[in-house]
């Protein structure tokens, strides 16, 4: 019988799901952190761990045709380097983002929000899968976790300069901190998930500072969606941790729930790489 | 003979001057750099290094006052290290931005907008010195070069994704990064000084893309600028690599030179501090 892998590989963990042809998940397993960038060593090992354990769990057999969707697929190189260590048949490999859209929206058309510590969208049509930002905190990434954690912040030393009023919530992060010098002190040794920590209370806050961070990142969040309709004719699937804050703030768009998760995604993959 | 000693150090290199009352430069000195937040011992070798090299200069003599001008001074603790270190009655430690405020203005009234690798802003009134910005570039730092440097990465990825169009300028730095994840891969290792390399460059250029960065940082310049007059009364006073270019797109604003360097800052400093 012909196996199929799914691969769904980030910054902190690595999840493979072993399926058969009509993609019925037979076996699970799960390994450390699969950043093909950064580690491209330990990717290999934890993904052929995971690869392991599901294959085990699904009673053994032989795998036909993998997906794998990573963090740092996009680095160029990266998706070489790894292929010659993998023993398939055929192998495709995509960025983690890739994997999570598929997921989403399986095979039909369809706009992906993806808002977690970082933020990505994306259009399918017929197939074609188009993204959009996803750069980054320093050059972009505009209304993810890490992009209204640091607003949050910058806000603050704003506020403390006399660029705005202070609110009852900037007041509270200064206090929390101490002193302007401790929040810059913070901002130099930050990575994008410690700004996302600060996230949650912005997004479900009625503080006027966080609503006026809100209202910049949803006005970024439709400008992207709206870059990627064709003819404001597609559902929009909201997804990551900050997902349902903006689908509520963009509750007067056409909306879909996500039909699978990234692992889904990397198994509809290992099929069509077959 | 009261001697005074100034210093003016900062992450490339500390200067001395050893000055008598009258504010006469005796001898001048220069040594390695004097970060007291990120490398306090070895800032505190240098600056007794420059020091050594004035004062054999100025033909010896003993030092009644020193004020210092120092990168990482606002960081909690380090002065304090720092002043135990040194072996003079009076010591006055600030950041080395004050100091370039007080040699800018001397003992004037005005305002100081100083737009480097960063970017501060600064009124003196009556002596008292109030400064806003200089946050650094994660949470702050507009219109500064890495302010504009790094806007100018971040448009070339917007003109990718389709959120603005493409104008020669970012054309071309698209093709000189050869890919848009090679622009990623930059900005993650990039730290200001580097983001500011390409700011003389939207600076000079009349590109659409440009002028648009341009007019956000004057307006931000302008908006700091503001914010410190008290009655729009004060002349305004450009420092940095980027001054002149600011002071140019603002010309319709009263403007002052500089009276003097950071160094003539500090030695100010040391005489008031004796």
């Amino acid at each position: 019988m012909a196996l199929y892998l799914g691969i769904d590989g980030g910054g902190t963990g690595c999840r493979a799901a072993v399926a058969d042809a009509s993609g019925r998940i037979l076996g699970l397993g799960q390994a450390g952190p699969a950043n093909i960038a950064s580690d491209p060593d330990s990717a290999a090992a934890n993904i052929l761990q995971a690869l392991d354990i599901a294959l085990k769990a699904a009673g053994g057999g032989t795998i036909h045709a993998a997906g794998l969707g990573l963090a740092g697929a996009n680095a160029a190189g990266a998706p070489d380097r790894l292929r010659a260590a993998l023993p398939f048949e055929h192998v495709a490999i995509v960025t983690d983002a890739i994997t999570a859209i598929k997921g989403a929206l399986g095979p039909d058309d369809g706009i992906v929000a993806a808002l977690g510590t970082g933020s990505v969208f994306a259009s399918q049509i017929g197939g074609t899968i188009r993204q959009i930002g996803g750069r980054g905190l320093v050059l972009g990434d505009e209304a993810s976790g890490a992009w209204i954690g640091r607003a949050l912040l910058a806000q603050t030393l704003r506020a403390v300069d006399g660029f705005t009023h202070f609110t009852p919530l900037l007041q509270g992060v200064l206090q929390e901190h101490g002193s302007p010098d401790a929040i810059v002190a913070r901002s130099l040794t930050s990575r994008p998930a410690d700004f996302a920590t600060l996230a949650p209370r912005v997004a479900k806050s009625s503080d006027p500072a966080a609503a006026a961070i809100m209202a910049q990142a949803t006005k970024d969040t439709a400008e992207a969606i709206a870059l990627l309709q064709p003819f404001n004719s597609l559902p929009v699937t909201f997804l990551g941790g900050l997902g349902p804050a903006f689908a509520a703030r963009l509750h007067h768009l056409a909306q879909r729930p996500a039909k699978g998760t990234a692992l889904d995604g990397a198994l509809l993959l290992a099929r069509q790489a077959a």
